[in-house]
């Protein structure tokens, strides 16, 4: 199974010429998860050569302009381009009624349905579950409700290894029983134990996204062990004190929170455009976890 | 005086890699007009360097998504750049509802003043004059209310003649007269014909956006010799039903129009991404009208 994240925009609420707004896409084994829709979202999925027309599901953080200004055109879109499948929106916040309340104004019938998910806020709850993968909300601190996403393949069947089959002559049955880690037993009663039958399973890959938050500690065991965090830096650490002011987190705070929850790889952006060398935000957050990059708009991060 | 035009954006209502949606800026004299102002626009006036932050005023041809879903992010960027001029806006229908709904829902307040002006799509009016330019309506015919733009400088003085000024001691008063078109009268009584001491002045220059229309006849009068004639052209020839059907133009159409209001020079835009080879319409519009061009995202007019 595959796992990928396309970085469709890297600013923080002002774009810039390089930057566009937040927005995330996931794809997972060709099923594509749109995180977040700041304006511009469709060129940029456009120009990335992405496989937009199949994003079932969309998840919002929060409810300010440079994470959602994009859905009225994606959705719009959606429906010149013929949609029929239903679309579930996962978001805090009255988005179900912007987007009627806009739909209505505008006179506009969308060709699909959409499906509203409220989400809390305030704990942590699986809001997204199937064969493959499960979608956990991280609870974070904004100016207004917002949470992260932390996407988990669910663990994968111990590998069988294909010699032993023949060796004991292994049904469907004992093969099932065997990959989910039963011992196997002889008709003279001897026990093949586990190990000596499979192998381990590739590690169930794991991406938490974490937009637009002060720096969290209580995040730690939401986030743990996942292979790709992506965590804001809005702020060097030389504006800690404006990062709290308006609720964000600094270049030291997201690679301090990287280190504790060990995660494998962190990625950060949203980088406030106040600063002139934004390569200043990757050395202050490398001195602390230096399996760190710095989001680039079209940047595809295999994980 | 200058007169420059620059395309941000010239995709009909899908974007495409090459193509954002429609937006125009009008440069007069450093003095800075958007005309529609689709998603991404913001973006697209960073990508092209201009200096958008001195923009005040803003002309909206319709409240159709493709011309206005970039105003939310636009007007919220203005804001946190800390803009304190009033912003003009001009458009037809209820758009003073849709924004100020919209910033309530999001519980965003400008820190600039909005002052709209609703413009009557059915009849040409002056919207906007000043001592260099006047701004006319032009009414067109769309799905729902739908205006274009004519822009045209006042006719400038006349020039005078350096030399006349000495050989004949005019004085301030004089001058004026005699660039205003007087005739000069010499203390003998004979008459210096203002022939004799002016020079032509440059043409006043003129520019008309025409954007989602039917193709109709009735606007040559309104566009009658403008320098440059910007119309949409969303359906070539062979499209001619649905363009009617949906209330566009065909690139047959706005040739002929631009050659009965004998413009200047034409350039085509809000081009359907159906078609595979763009140069398809450039083709069309040129065996009827030859001084016509393509728009292309970033290209800059001087008029």
């Amino acid at each position: 199974m595959s796992l990928s994240v396309t970085i469709l925009g890297s600013s923080s609420a002002i774009p810039t010429s390089k930057r566009n707004l937040t927005a995330h896409l996931l794809n997972h084994d060709e099923r594509f998860f749109l995180i977040d829709c700041g304006e511009g979202t469709q060129m940029q999925l456009q120009r990335f050569r992405t496989k937009y027309l199949r994003i079932n599901h969309i998840f919002i953080s929060h409810l300010h302009g440079d994470h959602i200004f994009g859905l009225f055109g994606l959705l719009s879109t959606f429906s010149m381009m013929g949609r029929k499948n239903t679309l579930h929106i996962y978001s805090p916040g009255r988005l179900k009624d912007l987007l009627n309340s806009h739909f209505a104004f505008m006179g506009e019938t969308l060709n699909y349905q959409i499906e509203y998910h409220e989400v809390d806020a305030k704990m942590p709850e699986v809001i997204y579950d199937d064969k493959k993968i499960t979608v956990t909300t991280i609870p974070l601190r904004h100016r207004i409700p917002c949470t992260g996403y932390c996407f988990r393949e669910h663990p994968k069947l111990l590998n069988i290894k294909k010699e032993c089959i023949e060796k004991y002559q292994l049904g469907v049955k004992d093969i099932v029983d065997i990959k989910q880690g039963a011992d196997f037993v002889l008709e003279n009663g001897i026990v093949i134990p586990n190990k000596e039958l499979t192998t381990e399973p590739v590690p169930p890959k794991s991406y938490a996204f974490c937009s637009d938050t002060k720096a969290l500690q209580r995040i730690v065991p939401y986030i743990a062990n996942v292979d790709l965090l992506y965590h804001e830096t809005t702020f060097l650490n030389e504006d800690a004190k404006l990062a709290k002011a308006t609720y964000h987190t600094t270049t030291g705070q997201a690679a301090q929170l990287a280190l504790e929850a060990n995660v494998g790889k962190l990625v950060i952006g949203h980088l406030s455009s106040r600063y002139k060398d934004d390569n200043r935000f990757i050395k202050e957050v490398q001195d602390i976890f230096p399996n760190a990059i710095m989001a680039e708009d079209g940047m595809k991060i295999d994980i």
